[in-house]
């Protein structure tokens, strides 16, 4: 496996800092053993852990109102696979990546793969692309795409979905991702029924695309780019949809699709009971779908959700298996910083949610104690994993502490000359 | 059928502004003439229109910091009906009630039958109630009814919902209605897929007690009394145990129990495609469940949701029969005021969504016309149809202006004479 | 005054449509003659209402995901006027036009002076634009303008404001309009207090270039483009700065810069009890800043806006003169078609306003009569004044109906010739 | 100082866990000499702070559907002294208690702060309650009381502030906090302007009677019991009146009461910066003013506003001293477990406050190191400082883990025996 960093800087980054992480290492092993845990198991779970990186992450973001580009961004999937390489040879947590077409498309896919085995990465679920128009393209969706009224637009839609199912097989992804941005800005412009009825139209002919053991997932969103109504704007259309299609479409949840107050932590339980989680965007939000670092405003939350998934884990067993993804856009931080922490704040929620004494939990829940229960939680979120984290990238190969590794290895500054800005580029901030 | 107010009065008020009415209704005529409308036609389904009355709601509101009763308050159910029987007196859009219980459960209900038919009513659903303890009661909901942990408890709640089927058929109702305030304050304080698998398993029992042709109508509410997480939180749940359930088990929509920036007419249009719309709770709020006066906070709102029943009207031809319910607190007004005039809010929105032009609408919808699609709405919902409402209630044996001719009465006088407040009463105010 | 379409098509269109709005009108006329109200003192008013237009609202807007230009659209701000000046030859209601720089600064200010006067308009609040970098720009406003850490770029962002003073002075303009995007995405990012000392400071240097008859109008927003924590994220903080500033800083309400719920006709009363009003950007929204169309979301809390506003208007006398513009985004319709159909709604909601029966609703509200002072207000609300503000319309020179008397002109088509779109140009979709 | 629980159980409860603590707390101590940190300064902080109790959270709460019970509940502020007693004594935080009048009026003052002295308590602000009625109270407050039209009732409402005051000052509180429901429930039942001023007026002759050395704290609250327009709405209100007060008037932020999305931890920093920071009321919540235990829903908020105090107190040295005050509403909890837990989890984001790298901070935020930034704080807040707060409490006097002695206490079986319920009282569920 190749490593873009070299390995003699990550080891020496990892000689500097070993002893002290030692140090709190056996601290909080003192501390979990006092309560009856064995670090060593969560440090196991730690290590097997991953969550998939958003090939569009690697760029910097934008919103309507500007985007103010970074250094060195990388200007095509190659050079996106590299940052993503990059990420997971610090982290070891993020050995799959998420494409987006057309953006990542490429003629020759198996130079793709290629580059992504040398990196040690796989190809996590493909997204397709129908809330913008690409140079050439025939049919606009200024109007809607799997919901336009026109059947030549729709058709259009369905056959961009078939083409990503194909170059994702070929890339040995298992999944594709579908989010439309399909909607209305004004009460009235759609009627509503009739556009979630052509959405299923559609979404049924790309479903009979799939490979046997491929899933279809359907992410739904509040709202942006449609400011009124949104065809697949909540968990229940979501669901509905999924019910209505068969067994391989489910649902994706985007920590940041929801309206305000909503308890998305009870979606995943409601998803799950009901047979139809399929995986998650990650990141976090305070307003819409802001799309920040995943834990960065609430990671009480983040929490909460995978509390909900160990849950899940534990009643399913092996076969409980959602798609886990960081969706995130990076507008004033460098982007392969934002997702490597943000990596760990994902794993960091799923040790802690390992941390939960799930049989004490029962006790109290079963006597109606509401206080202990709540401190149950609390007390595995209030435990400081970090040197956890930090001996499972340590013992995967990875860098004990990978912003300052990246940082002391110069790549940015590497990238900023290797790959200079595009004079004029505007390049969307869209996530 | 019997008149509370004397109907004397309710003439002679009619007779001051029938000719104001007579020109006013003339006016508008020649003006939906001029755009092709028949005002006849629209006249005639407002005089079909019904909402059905809450019992509850013929008392004073409050909130947990207090209640600040009114005059002559109804003292039971009987008192309520006579209430109900000026309300729909006067407007001739209310016939039914919906009853609640145990508040409502009388030993002898034939002899609330014939008083509801001496005033011309008939009985709505029926509600059960699993959200308050009454006196004597074995089990407590502190801790969750139908999602309770004790099998005794959700033993009892089941019991009270059959017991509600059994009155409600008595009486001649034809739905139950099942709103839990079941839920956690807490996170960890449920194990929230275990909650709602209790839920489901208490609902098949209750499902199994519904005569024939009885409907059973899950109202889902975001939070309130539970402030973390409610066990039937949002339309997803909802429709998800509906469907779980059987045919017979529906969702009710009541406009104040979603998460803020939620497009509920939206809902309206997934439960009526997917064939799990049972009916409504009108009221109105701009913060939370705060169940004020239809109509008086987001008219267009009211209208929008009228606007899909209206489409799956349509669509659905007669079969298509949701029930209409109002459902308010009255907090700082006379409730026989409140509900008269929000019987006539909603009356309102029928009548305007009945005037949209909706082969218009479809060719702007078609065309990308989203301007014109809105201004067909709006054209319609534009148009002050008050004296339509006035002159289908004239016909109908009603009062052109009901809270004028009802505080002509004297009734809440005679009221406050004929029920003096219980000393030391607070009565809650719920809703 | 020059006019753009050509009048003879004016009056043809008026000519085809006048028989029938005299009846309507004088329907109306009846109808208001029997509630006491004389409709000619309405159609004075309507006569005489003015909303300004906002220059870069005449170009199709777009979200972060994608723009989809429509045909035609001005490239520049003369061609800009040109569409504004159709929008005022139809409506009469929108002489003022709204600049901003540097997107709209042109080296001649007399000539576009000129051609403004040619179509009839003046210029009203011009903008200042620290929230995106302009090709050459020496500092970068990536993390901040006014109040960005770095002397230099704040210095940047005060000198650019005070060359609006100066452009809008030579334009004849009376205020500058300031919003900024500063703020921080991540908790940590800012000093909170730091970032509005800076800002503060800043702000004084550009209130010192203000002439003794500008105003200074300071923009609120709750969020977008920052994340977690905007500068001026409120009205309260737009407030304590105003007040800090003096007298010639004043608040300037948009009425989608909101957290969810807020009851923005109340910030408009605590702003005119304060002395603190200076205006308003109308649109609508049902998410976040959505720039909708005015009125086409919830028009009643547009008429309750305007209720206040008339409130205000009786109390403060000639002196209360707030600033009113529009400010949308159009995606989906021809943004002529929808600023034309905005300033009618802003002014419907304007004469809605006047007709509230001010006396009536003062004596309910001391009478505690909460049901009729509420329907007071809906009752005005409710008439359909359409017919008056196609009179003022009328009288004033404009078109009856003007999206029909617009799309009748062929203008879109001329543009469409005339304006072909810049081959690769993907202009921001700001609003 | 006498204690309520038995010194010898709470010695014998901490022999049982102190060497356990000893070794976390050595643990911690080893790992945050690593990071540079004093843990002793840590502690010592820990051990001087306080956040006072509300007397009326030492029963249980309710929602406007019901209230259920809890067991030993006290029936008069003697008896919640004494519970408030039991939370000091075994926390060591909570030497304040903030009394409600007329809930908490005595005619023997000195006999109730007898009682407090020996509990180790003193008199935090004190609350008025112009939100209900009392038996026997000449004018209601239904229709508002500081505002309301009367001018008899707004002089009631004056008058019963200043006994308030006056109570207060019997017991050496120095602070009286003024929260009204005053508000509409619906458009048009206020002028909304008319309102604040006669709250002004009210407020101003309330504000004439503080002595010299107290202050007035105006709280501010969106929404409920009012549903439409709350006089005192938000911030930028509670300021306004504040500041037109006087020195001696003060804001208070209760956590709970805001609209969804809300930066309250950038409310505290405007507030401080312009010098009217009161006191905290605080309590988490997800969707209104929930009123659940401080810290339960989102403890990365609290912390963060406790980010704010330290950079205020850094800023403004000793003189900076808001009030810091619980507000909970305890449904499905043992009143005295969530008071116990909730001090320590505002203490806890204290203590995580204080650990923050303000020099580091700093820098990370001039030289625009947006992940850095966030990473200080996150650092900080991630740090599990349980240990301190139990070693603070230690050698305070107080519990190691006080849910866990006060339940080996058997104080509320205790209660339960000598506090038996009062048959059919339902006191309110206020909070």
């Amino acid at each position: 496996m190749s490593t873009i960093i070299d390995s003699g800087r990550v080891a020496e980054h990892n000689d500097k800092l070993r002893s002290g992480l030692e140090e709190d290492y056996a601290a909080l092993a003192g501390m979990l053993s006092r309560r009856g845990v064995d670090i060593e198991q969560l440090t196991a779970k730690a290590q097997k852990f991953a969550v998939a990186l958003p090939s569009w992450g690697a760029g910097t973001g934008g919103t309507r109102f500007a985007r103010f580009p970074g250094r060195g961004e990388p200007r095509n999937v190659f050079e996106k696979l590299d940052d993503c390489g990059v990420i997971h040879q610090l982290t070891r947590a993020t050995p799959g990546v998420s494409l987006h077409f057309p953006w990542d498309k490429v003629s020759d896919t198996q130079a793709l793969r290629q580059q992504a085995e040398a990196h040690g990465l796989y190809f996590d679920a493909v997204n397709s692309n129908t809330f913008q128009d690409q140079v050439g393209q025939e049919h606009s969706y200024k109007y809607g795409s799997m919901t336009a009224i026109s059947a030549a637009t729709r058709a259009q839609a369905v056959a961009h979905n078939v083409e990503c199912i194909e170059l994702g097989n070929a890339l040995g992804s298992k999944a594709l991702t579908v989010w439309v941005g399909d909607g209305a800005n004004f009460p009235g412009q759609h009627n509503l029924r009739g556009a979630l009825e052509r959405y299923l139209e559609s979404a049924r002919e790309i479903y009979a695309a799939l490979p046997a053991d491929w899933h279809m997932l359907i992410e739904h969103k509040l709202f942006e780019p449609a400011f009124y109504a949104t065809t697949i704007a909540d968990w229940g259309t979501s669901f509905a949809c999924a019910q209505s299609l068969g067994d391989k479409a489910k649902c994706l949840v985007d920590l940041g699709h929801h309206a305000p107050n909503t308890n998305i932590e009870m979606i995943v339980a409601r998803l799950t009971q009901f047979g139809k989680l399929g995986g998650f965007h990650f990141n976090d939000s305070k307003y819409g779908d802001d799309d920040l670092d995943s834990g960065s405003i609430n990671p009480f939350q983040l929490f909460l959700v995978f509390n909900e998934l160990a849950d899940a884990a534990e009643r399913e067993g092996a076969g409980f298996n959602p798609a886990y993804m960081l969706d995130q856009s990076h507008n004033v931080t460098d982007p392969i910083e934002s997702l490597m922490s943000s990596a760990v704040e994902v794993q960091r929620a799923f040790v802690q949610a390992n941390l939960v004494d799930r049989v004490a939990l029962r006790g109290f829940q079963e006597s109606h104690d509401a206080l202990q229960s709540a401190q149950t939680l609390k007390h595995a979120y209030r435990t400081d994993v970090s040197s956890i984290l930090a001996m499972a990238r340590l013992r995967n190969g990875g860098a004990i502490d990978p912003v300052a590794c990246y940082r002391a290895s110069g790549y940015r500054d590497q990238m900023a000359e290797a790959r200079p800005a595009k004079a004029g580029a505007s390049s969307s901030g869209i996530v």
